[in-house]
């Protein structure tokens, strides 16, 4: 059994330090979680307009001091994080990532894949490979929001071995988190949606973000859910073993029971785009 | 536009005459409908407990009765039916399947890939390949009930330019439907799930089939939804261009943002049976 949550919370445009100290002070109040999951580009707020903002405000990893500064929380409170955050590299790329810390120390780096929307003008996108993390307790795997619409993510994660999806999110509409419990279902996997609440205002531009962050089981329940406006860490115990026996049925594996060899297309990826 | 929807009803087990019957009286009470979907195994019921009820109620298709008798309501209709049977072969197989039959006669027959629990011990599984059928006014594919729970297959059907997803089912429990809203927006198809009530008391068990026969859309509406245990048909006029349009925003292509080249899983499917 483990202890695994979220943190909803708002970050503020542009306001690193701000937002940075206010993550370490939710992560304080729940030190007896085992896994904690943060909203994506939770250090800087989502809405970049231009690509000198990302150049101020994006940090490199492990060496900026978000991350240093999670790799000292996660150490003291013994707990593992995983923290969306804007990255720069040092050949001037900027990424949509996640971060996984660990008392240990800095783990890995997820690359958001699947772009969303004009996060496509600023961001490179990920090329993976899809890792997975033993932490001891549990098999983890990071997918960032809009990952949450291409099945084959989680798909592909989930039999490697992912007993946890960790799911930091910057969500305006409810569809990701009905279908985190498709995901949940269909790999036989916890997941763990974390939302963040509040607005970003811009000189051309606004987004509310709608909360709701959850966890969801591998049975397709809903173990938690927060609000839609409040800031909130919701932490819920689990058995990560439920996520290994991927029997749906007494005579259905989830995985052993997929038709491998039928699944292929008979138009292909690249006919799609003339 | 087209009119589309599902016929949920009681399928008596065994009493395949009753059965057959009972849907052309039904189809014929939505004359005005393009296409209508109805129940997996609608002429058989169920829950089959030994193979001779099989060699009993399968029909051969499409020389059987009941295709026969839905061939001649769809050119008196002028509807396109997608019918759950129980077929049987001349060398001695039996499958869960499905029909496509049009004004113009007997279409297609899709038989189910990913059987379901006991389903196991009386039907062969079927073999694909996933084809699509341009009935002028759409493009549709099928799926059948426990199918629902495997991505891959939707997926393919859709890439493959399935504008509507035709699922009968007979489902006992609600995970159906909300996995088939993810799959909607994941893909953009509608999805036309036609779900049975009532239940199957057998010798040695029993089933109750709980209804809830739904349409949802591309944008992951569900347009139309049924009881769960009354006889109902729904019928919706929809617009099948909208399931033509990929883009979730104005920057994302659902099919083209895939990205392929990354979805390789680590771990093959041969080494899960280890």
């Amino acid at each position: 059994m483990m202890k695994v949550g979220y943190i909803q919370f708002h970050p503020l445009f542009g306001e690193v330090d701000y937002n940075r100290t206010h993550t370490l002070e939710l992560i304080h109040q729940r030190a007896d979680a085992d896994l904690l999951v943060l909203p994506e580009l939770c250090t800087t707020g989502y809405l970049f307009t231009d690509k000198t903002e990302l150049e101020r405000l994006a940090e490199f990893i492990p060496e900026g001091k978000s991350t240093k500064a999670w790799i000292k929380i996660a150490k003291e409170t013994n707990t593992y994080l995983v923290a969306g955050i804007c990255e720069k590299t040092k050949d001037g790329k900027f990424y949509n990532s996640s971060v996984l810390i660990g008392p240990e120390g800095y783990i890995d780096t997820y690359r958001k894949i699947h772009l969303f929307n004009t996060e496509k003008n600023f961001f490179s996108p990920g090329n993976g490979p899809f890792k997975i993390y033993d932490i001891g307790i549990a098999k983890l795997g990071m997918i960032i929001c809009f990952d949450w619409a291409f099945p084959e993510l989680t798909r592909i994660l989930a039999l490697n071995g992912a007993e946890i999806i960790c799911h930091p999110s910057n969500l305006v509409l409810s569809f990701a988190q009905k279908v985190m419990l498709a995901r949940s279902i269909e790999n036989r996997v916890y997941t763990i949606t974390a939302n963040r609440i509040g607005d970003d205002i811009r000189p051309s531009s606004k987004l509310i973000f709608t909360g709701e962050s959850q966890v969801t089981s591998p049975k397709m329940e809903i173990l938690l859910k927060a609000s839609v406006d409040k800031e909130e860490i919701g932490v819920v115990e689990i058995d990560p073993l439920l996520a290994q026996n991927k029997m749906i049925t007494a005579n259905n594996h989830i995985f052993l029971d997929r038709r491998v060899e039928l699944y292929q297309p008979i138009i292909n990826h690249n006919e799609l785009e003339k």
